[in-house]
């Protein structure tokens, strides 16, 4: 029996904005950002008002906000502007390549319309392929989520890193559906705590059993000097996933799944497809973000005064050898494998 | 040209007192506790008043404070005393072994004296063997330095973790003697963010060059895709070293050892001696501190508010096979031959 986790519902579209919960000082604040426009959707994406899955909810959305304040536009017009919103929300953040897909996905739509629609029909169109896009990224994370659990055995003890959004809340429901309980080792993910803040918080709210770890406590839990208890797999979402099967994820994961690999614990990476226009791991830009939040915690300075440099990559790159599966909405995969994605049928 | 960090000199003999920085806040706030036996010494370890290199130093001045203590009993009185503080001060913590050993040899000197020795007799000799003792940490520290000093070029980028105290401070100098220049990676290890504060700090009052990244990017920056430049070598202290090659350090370096291994990054493991009361690594009690602590940060809830249940092993145990060399005071030794330490001549 779960409840819905304040999560599950973290951007809403009023008439005149897009609401996108702040997830920067959630649970501590529960404050919700009030961007009206396009542009300021960007801005929360960049700013990490919003962050995994956040962004592909919130570009959604923004494409509806935009579709609707064009709606005395000329045709012309409506169209330039909804690719001008598009163009805003890909480039916000340069790692994960969903919100490229859904933007690309809902313009491609707009795109396939007559010359001679009308304002009127482009905006039904792109308000009708947002809502579309953000129910299908639901849909396909439900899928992958019951493939995952289809490898889990009821009872598996799961570590995880940062936060996994749909994902996670996916998984616990199909584990729910699937009969199976599972409880779940937290890392907590300095600098911005998504672990200890985003995803500890959805589990318990979602009744689920989970213990916090700090980041460094990885490979000591997954060890078998551990008195944790045997960790069954360790489990992450992908931000990007190379066509040779490099796992773009959350700085941290590597270090993850070397000490799961070292220990001979499976390591599954879930996402909903690899990404086709990144044929190998160089053909992804790895986001490097200020420095300076190394240094602070929850926006409180912890570090030494004297200290003035911290370094922050925000992804991390896993070879194929570390990973044991890719978990895909179309089930697993291989790492080296996993470009055989698109020569299944579904 | 390196100024003395105040760590360096971090536990002082009052008359009537130990002073200890406390460690807990420091820099943010620099504070002394004053212990006023040796009790409160072994309390103030317990609380991690003070760590690393710190309780050595701690439990020498302890041992000091207790003799000019009992300078009116008679004999018995005096050597039942100097037992009983050492025996506290040996069980404040578990998994280091320099505190006993150092309480063991000065309680050896007095065991020593014949059975009519006086009180004065006593406390002069406990006094100058706990002296000579600290002393003796700080010369056999220098003299690992300068072995670890010999391995690592000139310009080496080190990734360190936690916090090498009197070890990391004589590399500082012995590198300076030596005519080499390295710089630095530190992690800020949580959960007390002795990297952070202690390391980080330490090295910038010595005018070194170091760069903060949290526990979680020690892969990510170990790895061919940092960004940050090649890592030369991981150098941690260690805790306690098992004569069959385990190396016993703050919970983190498992994951740093393993990773280093991976991306073939040599990593030496730096202590005095391997324990020799300490056959194998199942001889040693891997402490266990309260969860509570992975819940926040410096006294500040950090988790959210739902989850309960923190798990902090103080400690993790890194296998022969991640470590590349154990650097001792009598120079390095392959991990699994590190009991040979006690066949070589000095």
């Amino acid at each position: 029996m779960t409840s819905v986790p304040i999560l599950d519902d973290s951007v809403r579209i009023e008439q005149d904005a897009v609401l996108i919960l702040d997830r920067r000082d959630f649970p501590h604040r529960v404050e919700w950002v009030t961007a009206r426009s396009a542009a300021e959707v960007a801005e929360a994406i960049r700013a990490m008002v919003t962050q995994s899955s956040g962004p592909t909810y919130a570009a959604c959305a923004a494409l509806v906000l935009t579709a609707r304040q064009v709606a005395a536009a000329t045709p012309w017009t409506a169209r330039s502007a909804l690719d001008a919103a598009g163009e805003r929300l890909i480039s916000a953040r340069p790692t994960n390549n969903s919100v490229r897909d859904a933007v690309t996905a809902v313009l491609a739509r707009i795109s396939e319309l007559p010359e001679y629609a009308d304002t009127a029909r482009i905006i039904a169109v792109a308000e009708a392929a947002a809502n579309a896009r953000a129910r299908e990224y639901r849909e396909r994370s439900r899928s992958l989520a019951e493939h995952a659990v289809s490898l889990l055995p009821d009872g598996s003890r799961l570590l995880t890193h940062c936060w996994m959004d749909t994902y996670i809340i996916e998984l616990v429901r199909a584990a729910e559906r699937a009969g199976k309980q599972y409880s779940y080792v937290a890392t907590e993910t300095r600098p911005y705590l998504q672990g200890a803040r985003l995803t500890a918080h959805t589990l318990a709210e979602m009744g689920q059993d989970v213990t916090l770890i700090t980041d460094g406590m990885v490979a000591a839990v997954l060890s078998p000097h551990s008195t944790l208890g045997r960790i069954d797999a360790l489990v992450t979402a992908a931000d990007r996933v190379s066509m040779d099967g490099h796992v773009f994820n959350k700085v941290g994961t590597l270090g993850a799944a070397v000490a799961a690999s070292a220990f001979s614990v499976p390591y599954y990476a879930l996402i909903q497809a690899p990404d086709p226009q990144a044929p190998t791991a160089a053909d992804v830009i790895v986001e490097e973000r200020d420095g300076d939040e190394v240094l602070h915690t929850l926006s409180v300075r912890t570090a030494s005064p004297l200290v003035t440099r911290g370094h922050y990559p925000a992804f991390d790159v896993t070879p194929p050898q570390f990973t044991t599966l890719i978990v895909t909405d179309r089930g697993p995969f291989q790492p080296a494998a996993v470009a055989d994605y698109y020569q299944e049928t579904r």
